[in-house]
This record gives C-alpha cells, sequence and structure tokens, in this order.
C-alpha cells in the first residue's frame, strides 16, 4: 500500500510551511551540493522521481533540459507545482515511484530530492531507473541518511531537563517500515542501509560517481543557530550514479 | 605524533586474544565481505597499510601475488607477522601509514583491513595511494563505520539496569580525534565522515567500486548470541576504488 500523505489537506498545509516548500530550492539547505552534482541539463530529458512542487523541474528546463517529466503519487503536489509555473516542455504524471514506468532509455537524467524514505524495496526502482535511463545517463538523488532513518523516530535522545543528549540509532540492519515524526505526524517511512543504496545501485548495474553528506554552512548557523545541530548528526546523503555506455 | 599503542606489551597481549588475531581471517566477521571484494591476486603487487599479523599479506601470496609489502608502525606486530610465516614475497617495512612511500606506479593493489581510524587526514594517505597504484589498480579497505566512531566511545548507551538503549551519534561533522575504549583501554582514534572517505576517495582521483557494510551472518549468530547486537549499527564500511586508467 503506497502512502499518499500529502492529499490530506492538513499535513499538506504544514508541508507547505516549509522553507524548502515556499522558498523553493534556495530554502533547501542542501540544494548547493546537489546542484553541484548535477550534469549539464542542457538539452537533456529529466525525470523527476517524486517531484513534489516541481522546484527541480523549472531548474531544469531553466538550464535548457529539452523535456522533463515530474511524477508524484500526491494530486495536490501536482496542482501546486503547475500553479507555480507551468511549462510546454514540463510533463506531471501522476503515479508513485514504485509504478513509474517509460519506454527504455527515454531519459538522460533521472533525478529524486528526499522521497525514497518512502518506498518499501529500491531494487526494482533502481532496476526501472536503470532500463529508461540512456547508456551515459545520470541518476542523481537525494536520500534520509541510513543513520538518520534507522531508529524511526528520527528525534534526538533527551534528558529529563529536555536537552539533546545524542542522535540514536538502533535496529539498522533490519531494513523496512518505520514510524516517523515528520510535520508533527506520524508518517510511515522506509529504513535503508548504506549499502542497500550503494551496493543497491552496482547490483543494478550503475557505476558511482560520488557520495555527499550535505552540512549546514556557517552563514546558515548563523541564520538560524538551531542549525548548529545538524552538525552533531547526518540527515541526508546525495549520490550520483551513471548507468555505463 | 602517531600513536603506536601495539608496542605496548599489555595492549599488544590483549589484542592477541581477539578472534582476528589467533584465529585470522576466518575469525574477522568481515572477511567474507572483503575476501569478495578483492580483485584477483594473481601475478599483483600489493600493499597492505597497517598490516598487523600479516594475514592478508599471507592471503595473497597464497592467492599468487607475485610481491607484497605490508607496514605497520609496530615492531612488535612485524615481529610476529614474520613467526606466523616468512615468506620472500612478502617484505615488512616498519612505518606509519602517513609516512608511506614508495615510487608511483609500484603496486597493483593497495588493501587495509580496520587501521583508517588511526589516521588523522586521510586525504595526504588517499593521494599517496593513488599515485602508488598503477593505472587501474584497485584500492580495497575496511575501516570503522562512520556512525560508529562519530560520538567517540564506540559504547552502547545503557539504563541503569545496564540494558542497551542505543547506539550513540554526535558530533559528527567534527572529524577528528576521539577517545574510545577498546581492548578495555582508552585508545585515540579519529573519525572521519562517510563523505571525507568516498567523496575524498573521488577528490584524490579514484573512481568508487563498491560500498557495503558487512554484518553478522545467521551462523555467527547461532555461535553467539551477543552477535545479535551487531544487527543494531554497522560496525565497518568496507570500500572498493579503483585508479582510472
Amino acid at each position: 500500500m503506497k502512502e499518499n500523505r500529502y492529499d490530506d489537506q492538513e499535513f499538506f498545509d504544514r508541508y507547505a510551511e516549509m522553507a524548502r516548500s515556499h522558498k523553493g530550492l534556495s530554502g533547501a539547505g542542501e540544494w548547493p551540493v546537489l546542484k553541484e552534482m548535477l550534469p549539464d541539463l542542457q538539452g537533456c530529458r529529466m525525470l523527476d522521481l517524486g517531484c513534489g512542487y516541481g522546484w527541480h523541474c523549472r531548474y531544469a528546463v531553466d538550464q535548457g533540459a529539452s523535456a522533463v517529466v515530474g511524477i508524484d503519487i500526491s494530486e495536490r503536489m501536482l496542482q501546486k507545482a503547475k500553479q507555480l509555473g507551468d511549462d510546454p516542455r514540463i510533463t506531471y504524471v501522476r503515479t508513485a515511484m514504485e509504478d513509474v514506468c517509460f519506454p527504455p532509455e527515454s531519459f538522460d537524467v533521472v533525478i529524486s530530492s528526499l522521497a525514497f524514505h518512502y518506498v518499501e524495496d529500491l531494487q526494482p526502482l533502481f532496476r526501472a531507473v536503470f532500463r529508461m535511463l540512456a547508456p551515459g545517463g545520470k541518476f542523481v538523488f537525494s536520500c534520509e541518511h541510513p543513520l538518520f532513518t534507522a531508529y524511526g523516530s528520527q528525534d534526538w535522545y533527551h534528558d529529563e531537563q529536555g536537552n539533546i543528549l545524542n542522535f540514536p540509532v538502533d535496529h539498522y540492519f533490519m531494513e523496512g517500515k518505520r514510524d516517523a515524526l515528520f510535520l508533527g505526524e506520524q508518517v510511515i517511512k522506509y529504513h535503508h542501509t548504506l549499502s542497500a543504496y550503494l551496493h543497491g545501485l552496482r547490483q543494478a548495474g550503475f557505476n558511482l560517481n560520488d557520495v555527499q553528506e550535505p552540512m549546514p554552512t556557517p552563514q546558515m548557523i548563523a541564520e538560524d543557530e538551531e542549525m548548529r545541530n545538524e552538525l552533531r548528526r547526518p540527515m541526508m546523503l546525495i549520490v550520483s550514479a551513471e548507468k555505463p555506455r
């Protein structure tokens, strides 16, 4: 059962309040690293898995992408994406990532931003992406860090006074469902190990190009002291892989 | 200052009691994964960084390696390595990993087993390995998992009754010195992020071949119930990289 929390109005409204929602890419702390890891998009055909508000789709056409497909399970997300700027080069398709299906070698680039924690089994998805990519095509995605998703709650471990003690890890090698707290609600997410991502990409036929863990910049910490805590544990992983020629 | 704890007799004796010391490779839980990630060693020139008892050096000549160099900072380790089976194809050199220096393209394979937590700065070492490898040469190493080294103590977080609650993570992006508990003693180790390993290899010129996190097998858990805890957090990372041709 693929969960579609974003079509719940209240949850959708809370998501709208996040900086990455209303500010777009500049409101996403990891964007500078993700952007640097993207290939040249000029003239390319791109697919965005879990496109949400479509920020990355619009960025791609701004960079000269010839055709962009954004898929998302949430109708509200896709409506919002179209509202924020329709473009004849962008096609939005409502479908779950697990069901995505385009002809072989349809795309030069496949991206995904913070969506794979909604996917139970990465391997079929990786194989589908591999099939849909042209030889030499790039697969670049951000995901929640395995260290961040292992325990489940995605919350700090606090002392009785509410001070942060550490970030807890447990059940690391037990992949699968977790009850996480996100936007004040219980949300089902899936934990994947680092091996599931990296060795999994190799098993699906990809070459690994790069792996980075974005961290807050001094400027981000100056603007929001809370960001200092983000130096205490990694929240995201950004991975770049390639289909061999 | 490069620490040389293994020339302390008491510490050396405790190390000798570990399964991986007296049983060799079969006593190292991660060996099946590391072995699988090694290239064909037939006829190759191999360097082992932090060779310890020399188990991997002897394995390499058993596999047909033509010349193997094992380096270690500890004289006791190298004496023990020679005791366990001297071979004219193996040369042991006493030096710190940070000081290793052989002519460019001297080796076809460079390996290291659980030694990089003694290295403060990985980047100069990665660049040295890159220089010493022939084009197409492989660099395969196991290291302590960044999740395991971040907090410092390398110990579980317990409740008042001594039960394991979780494995704590903190100071993740603050790389550097940690006071870890190993073999009942305080040992200085260095924490490196996952990016320092993987993006660091890319920065040094390597291609990434594979990344795996070894986990206990059902057999290991059947033989030692304590091993079940090793499913709760990853302790090691095994990385395979390659110098482009």
